[in-house]
């Protein structure tokens, strides 16, 4: 006997089994549901590129974690790092076939041959939406909308969106003298809810003085109502300006839109270095903001500089989805079920499967997912086994069941079991057991439903 | 001014445009809702492993076509180039947290470095469903069920699963005393569609002699009804046995399900090699036989044997995405949009975008996905773009409309135009403009559904 091969992933690589894969799922379900909703359209990339495509002029920390090797025709390629990268590249190529503004949404692995012990994984899902050909305020707007509704959808609670503007900060950067070393600026103003005011001041100082230290440091620490931040901010940069009117207008969308209480200012999100160049954005989670930005972005002026000459604008958003997950899990919010199945049927008699899977097509038919048990252990077993995979009711088929097409299965006489309660209702027709389980989903949705608005807790 | 980088993607590599994308879709997730109705739950597995996973002891072919490389940690990795092996791995190292018999579905991309010439890609979409540790005929059942509604819900018109058992033609072979042959007259029965009668006779011949070169293609050449055909192989293999008994258990099954029409017992399916060893099944659309088969696969004995000393096994099958895509196109049956938006708010004050969104948020929440437009353009330009992406509907806002929460909104006025009749309906509330548009849904889905049934012609 040849000798096994231990069976193993890739250290920072994961499987998914049933429970967190149906989650997962359903949380992309979700969010995609809001992205078609806003008429965001999919598209998807090659995992593959050529390594000139994804690394560009290269750069440093990216270059060292991404996947890259020699194909069989000896072409320099690698894995996708990020789904930025290659939008790009796909807007550049396919720019004369799309319609723009072009709205499109990405879920997709993407792959990094990170530290590990950092906690990350060495592949994980993006979640990007973007839309691009439009310089528009209304544009910026409704990507914040994006996000205020994808998240509301993904169940984790209340939510709280930041948002600065890279203009405004960099014509302050002007008016103090600074904006020379606007990149060191940002590096270090990036650091300081890590390592602290006074840390902060020592790097800003370094670069500046002590003066211009305090300046910025006090301009990303304002506080106040969101009028009197952006008075504040725009006196900083000189005096009222175009980007601090975008912000004035976007707030007047805000409240047309009657979503203002979602959205704060603040001047220290700066959204890393020298991509964005409009509006910059994260949102945490009420419930658990130490766990970070859970969906952040900004608004650009060259997606493609790398690979066309026409520049093309654009504002978009990614949601973090492994830390959603971990959010979602942490509050005790996270579904818990092997499979999507809501009723099984019993198996009393194994030469009855083919019956039984007629009956169980009535029920998926009528939307009940519905998984056939195969052997006729004791009923008990059975159930146990339904209820350890998360299924809510059971089919107990009579001894005897009818044949062939459609019209004979109405005869047929089953017991329904709920397997919550462990009580049968015995001797109903298919229909009528149908009929049972879709009023009892009616009554559940009913109960979420009043537990959203509050006024009754669920069973 | 640095170079540019032209934007193209790697030999046998695709982007996916909205429309290209949305297809795909809406087939996956027909498909999947089949597999979650039977109670199969999704997982997932690594894009990428180690090699020796990936090869076992090597594979000819496969070997050459793998992409592997050594990564970061000097690893020998390679990506997957199906998801049966990384199952069969995944079932050898979870087998004690997955509840048997073990009912999944895998979809996800996988990657081999063929020779793009034979109109293959270098990237593709495969779509695997298992039943796992049951040996019970019931499973081999579920699965071809799942095969017929699967194909039937990807909307391809009827089709015919034709099926055999791996057991019963290696019962035959030992009976005319070719058993030792059987991997080469595998490989030359597999040829028969494509080399002809006489061809496929010579190379048997040159394994054996002229007679029972004969005798086998006879064998794969039987042809009646499902009880002649039976009857007749099992003949041939010396008189009844538990294979033989086991397809006609089988067969009582879909009778008793009604869906015995749909299946034909076929000897000359085989399968390929060595990998399945009971029923061996692959599907043809009626409508476009010549595309060859979109959904195979069998029973095998054995799927971790490389990872594992406990055998495991079960029965799967596979949906050819690609295939079946290229029929749908082909068929004329394949859909064609940019975007799920079904209405446009067509633009008509750029100040108004907050109120816009306001709008549009209220029949989003009623199920109909809703595309803002940012720019005021000309009526004519915007209706004349939200065709083109194939919204049916657009929304004409008044000039003036109420300000924040939804309780103003419901003053709004709007005028609803229908994009494929060019007729306007002036003068709605939002509500009723929501309440006219769901009516017109539900008028469509009655229409599609008198359509399947052959009562209606469709509009």
């Amino acid at each position: 006997m040849t000798a096994l091969i231990e069976p193993r992933v890739l250290k920072g690589f994961r499987d998914f089994l049933p429970a967190a894969e149906i989650e997962r799922r359903g949380l992309v379900e979700r969010i995609e549901a809001v992205f078609r909703g806003f008429g965001y359209a999919p598209i998807d990339t090659p995992a593959l590129e050529y390594t000139e495509i994804l690394l560009g002029k290269g750069g440093g920390e990216t270059e060292k974690q991404v996947y890259r090797f020699s194909d069989h025709g000896g072409r320099d390629v690698a894995l996708r790092f990020d789904l930025t990268v290659p939008f790009a590249r796909f807007a550049a190529e396919h720019r004369a076939s799309l319609t723009f503004p072009f709205k499109r949404y990405h879920i997709a692995k993407v792959w990094r041959g990170e530290n590990t012990q950092r906690g990350r994984y060495r592949e994980f899902t993006q979640c990007d939406f973007d839309c691009i050909g439009s310089d528009g305020v209304a544009a910026d707007f409704e990507i914040l909308m994006m996000m205020k509704e994808a998240l509301a959808a993904a169940g984790a609670g209340g939510l709280t969106i930041r948002l600065n503007h890279r203009g405004l900060f960099n014509r302050f950067l002007q008016t103090i003298g600074a904006a020379a070393k606007a990149v060191e600026i940002l590096r270090a103003v990036d650091k300081l809810a890590k390592i602290g005011r006074d840390e902060t001041l020592k790097l800003l100082a370094a670069e500046l003085d002590q003066k211009r230290a305090e300046l910025i440091v006090n301009y990303v620490e304002t506080k106040g109502s969101w009028d009197e931040t952006l008075d504040a901010l725009a006196t900083a940069a000189g005096g009222d300006n175009p980007d601090s009117e975008r912000l004035r207008t976007l707030r007047g969308f805000m409240f047309d839109a009657g979503v203002q209480d979602v959205f704060v200012i603040d001047p220290s999100i700066t959204r890393g270095l020298d991509y964005y160049t409009g509006i910059v954005f994260e949102t945490f989670l009420d419930n658990m903001p130490s766990i970070g930005s859970v969906c952040s972005g900004g608004r650009y002026d060259n997606l493609s500089g790398l690979y066309s000459k026409e520049p093309l604008s654009g504002v978009g958003s990614s949601i973090g989805l492994d830390r959603l997950i971990a959010a979602l899990e942490a509050l005790g919010m996270a579904a818990n079920r092997e499979t999507y199945a809501e009723l099984a049927v019993i198996c009393v008699d194994e030469g009855q499967s083919g019956a039984y899977q007629r009956i169980a097509q009535k029920f998926r038919s009528e939307g009940i997912p519905t998984e056939v048990f195969f052997e006729a252990k004791k009923q008990g077993v059975q159930f146990a086994l339904a209820e350890k995979k998360g299924v809510r009711w059971a089919l107990i088929p009579a001894a005897r069941l009818g044949q062939g097409g459609a019209k004979e299965a109405e005869d047929d006489t089953v017991t329904l079991r709920d397997l919550r309660t462990r009580r049968n209702i015995e001797a109903l027709s298919v229909s009528a057991a149908i009929a049972f389980i879709r009023n009892q989903k009616i009554l559940k949705e009913e109960r979420i439903c009043k537990d959203e608005t509050g006024t009754r807790v669920s069973d």
